[in-house]
């Protein structure tokens, strides 16, 4: 008896046929056309780490949603949960080797054993981007551009929610609740999910009724960014450093706008919106959020910040780094467009020379060449069907979602080809040269 | 007391530092655009499957390797030690969705918890390419020319080894050893390691000392690709399907040489050498491996062959669809290049906007878009280091590997800038336009 196993996938994996990996790759490729643009370079780390440097200092969700296990060589070992924890580590460990302020980006999986009721899935691709050693704003806002400029060569609108988490800090100091940060910050955080009553009853049971509505009136500020620069500048006690950044940032993006001939970019995305706290991460300066102005419900499709001292736990110096960096969550983004219908999938495999002879396979390479020579994707069918039956060579073409067949001539190279443009069911005899003109005008990078 | 953790990577496992990921992607890119030109079609599954469809059968040294644990949901898992069987699977899966004959490639990395003294890594990257669904000589030879038109895309000569196992099979039949033949296989297949009087000795105690010489002289048979084939041909006790579908192969060897513009590819790489192979390895047909002429030694940079019923272990139907395939050890092809002095590091990140005057970044930024939308990489460093004291950016610029650093004059847009030609020492003041001019002939596409 023949064995047999049953073929399946982990639930939360998935496998990418070649339509839907072509789009995610093609995407890719943009994203990291942009980054090298700007000049980040890129890095990679393994997949597999020792269990206590991914987990630090450990507990919470991290513990729960990571696999780990012992390796042969009983090292307690883990598979990668994001790529910041690896990047930390990284740091410390190339600190010498590396130029500051260090511009890096990092595509690569993440695994958690999440649960995939929420439509999350068990393994996702990250694409993080960090400058690392400078604490300027001009490192904040080469960011903020970087993410702006990345997801318009995407061709996608985007408006980029900007605050800074010390100004809220000062805010709480100025009106005495510094001792409640941590459960004003949970509280608020929920804000969009429970609502502002909700919101208004817990802020009140921690700070006071007069203290709730005064942060309420914070995180709730509205307008331009500067009239909303204003308003909570004045509410945390008036100017500080942290106010000082975000009208920096303001400037910045005012003089770029001004000054840059890019239509998309001088639309200006951004907006100042103090309701912006990132929860508990590790944010210490600007923290933002970016959605998509058709489908803003899908939530941040990239968010990050600046944060202190990044290596520190794997550092035995008492020099710490800070920097800036954020991540496009790329399955989220690829579902948004795939939603709206826009991801652009690009042709691949332009074209497929049909295999007439199966004995005339070397000439019909060659003829290949000829196109492929020309930048145009060709590939050979492999399989002949005889002279006078195309038709299964012209229903394969169009499952592989090709646009052309060319059919070669009996002077195989230098004679005339058929030409059969798929979509319109038309043949037309033409020349090598003819044909290179006319598939070369509509062909694709990918 | 600051908890510490000794930053660290396991055994057998990398990060990849700017200089030698951009090599990495580079080449990777190289690569993908060769088998996109010929229409083949990239795919993806997870790095973590259910382990009894990676172990298929099981046993043997796979067993000992694999990376497999038990994951929180109680499930048996393990990480991926190859492409072929996840290729398998997903196949036999997704078989009434796929366009046959189908041509897909996949780049990823597998794990394998090998040995690391011999040099292997327990992390690494392969790139298989296949033609499933199809039979025919003209499948075979596509995937042969794929591999050279690849390699030779890298600037890499390399030497092609053709074999066909049916031929050496025939063979053994024709001398009465078919009973021997997983001894024999195995016995040939340490030729290269242990010698020819070694392996006469053995081969004598299998098959008599008569049959062993006449298996050193089928697989030792030299000559041109034909006289080789003639040759062992006779020794198989003449023609057969087998040595047929060698004939066509050179065939189309010859009439792609004939007629194409190529000089690369017309050099003519293949070799019929008996010797080939593939030991136990699941080929039924044609087999092949790939050397690099400059460093034959460090072995073959990219093996395959055709097999029979890929899917068969994962499928409850009887059609078995054989396919023909190859799989390029990006790893030991890199080290080659390395050692050879010809990895062609790519120049990333040409150039930086130098920081004068930390608060004009919107400016400096605006600027480096215009190098940006030239196609330039452009950084704009965002700490200022005083307007008379560019040295460290220079020196800074040096680390990273730029070439040019524009030094923004008075007037950051519309006036002139000066162009520090880093290696040449040289500042020269021009126009925008004019650098743009000069920085766009040394770019780079990566």
């Amino acid at each position: 008896m023949a064995v047999y196993i049953e073929p399946r996938v982990l639930k939360g994996f998935r496998d990418f046929l070649p339509p839907a990996e072509i789009v995610r790759r093609s995407l890719t490729e943009k994203i990291e056309a942009s980054f090298r643009s700007f000049g980040f370079v890129p890095i990679d780390t393994p997949a597999l780490e020792y269990a206590d440097i991914l987990l630090g200092k450990g507990g919470g969700e991290t513990e729960k949603q990571i696999y780990r296990f012992t390796d042969n060589g009983g090292r307690e070992v883990a598979l990668r949960f994001d790529l910041t924890v690896p990047f930390a580590r990284f740091i410390a460990l190339h600190y010498s080797e590396l130029a500051f302020p260090f511009k890096r980006y990092h595509i690569g999986k993440v695994w958690r054993g999440e649960n995939t009721q929420r439509g999350r899935y068990r393994e996702f691709t990250q694409c993080d981007f960090d400058i690392i050693g400078s604490d300027s704003a001009a490192a904040d806002f080469e960011i903020l551009l970087l993410i702006c400029s990345t997801l318009q060569s995407l061709g996608i609108d985007v408006t980029i929610h900007v605050n800074h988490r010390g100004i809220f800090n000062r805010f709480l100091e100025h009106i005495e609740q510094s001792k409640n940060s941590v459960e004003i910050l949970r509280t608020v955080d929920k804000l969009s999910k429970v609502g502002e009553d909700e919101t208004l009853k817990s802020l009140s049971e921690l700070a006071g009724e007069a203290n709730a509505k005064k942060i309420l009136e914070f995180i709730g500020a509205k307008g331009s960014f500067t009239e909303v620069l204003e308003h909570i500048t004045k509410l945390a006690g008036g100017t500080c450093p942290e106010s000082e950044r975000l009208y920096d940032l303001r400037r910045y993006m005012d003089e770029f706008n001004e000054n840059t001939s890019i239509k998309n970019i001088s639309t200006n995305p951004f907006v100042l919106d103090p309701s912006i706290t990132r929860g508990l991460d590790y944010y210490t300066g600007v923290v933002f959020e970016t959605f998509l102005n058709k489908m803003p419900d899908i939530g941040s499709i990239c968010s990050g910040g600046r944060y202190d001292n990044l290596a520190g736990l794997y550092s035995k110096s008492n020099n710490s780094i800070s920097g800036v960096g954020s991540s496009i969550g790329l399955d989220r983004l690829l579902a948004a467009l795939e939603a709206l219908g826009s991801e652009s999938a690009p042709d691949t495999g332009k074209a497929a020379i049909a295999c007439v002879i199966a004995e005339k396979s070397g000439q019909y390479q060659a003829l290949a060449d000829k196109f492929r020579q020309a930048g145009i994707s060709c590939e050979v069918f492999v399989d002949a069907c005889g002279e006078k039956n195309l038709v299964k060579q012209y229903q394969l073409a169009e499952k592989k979602g090709l646009r052309f067949v060319i059919i070669p001539g009996e002077d195989i190279l230098n004679g005339s080809v058929t030409l059969r443009d798929l979509p319109n069911r038309q043949n037309t005899e033409m020349s090598i040269k003819e044909a290179i003109s006319i598939m070369g005008t509509s062909k694709n990078s990918f």
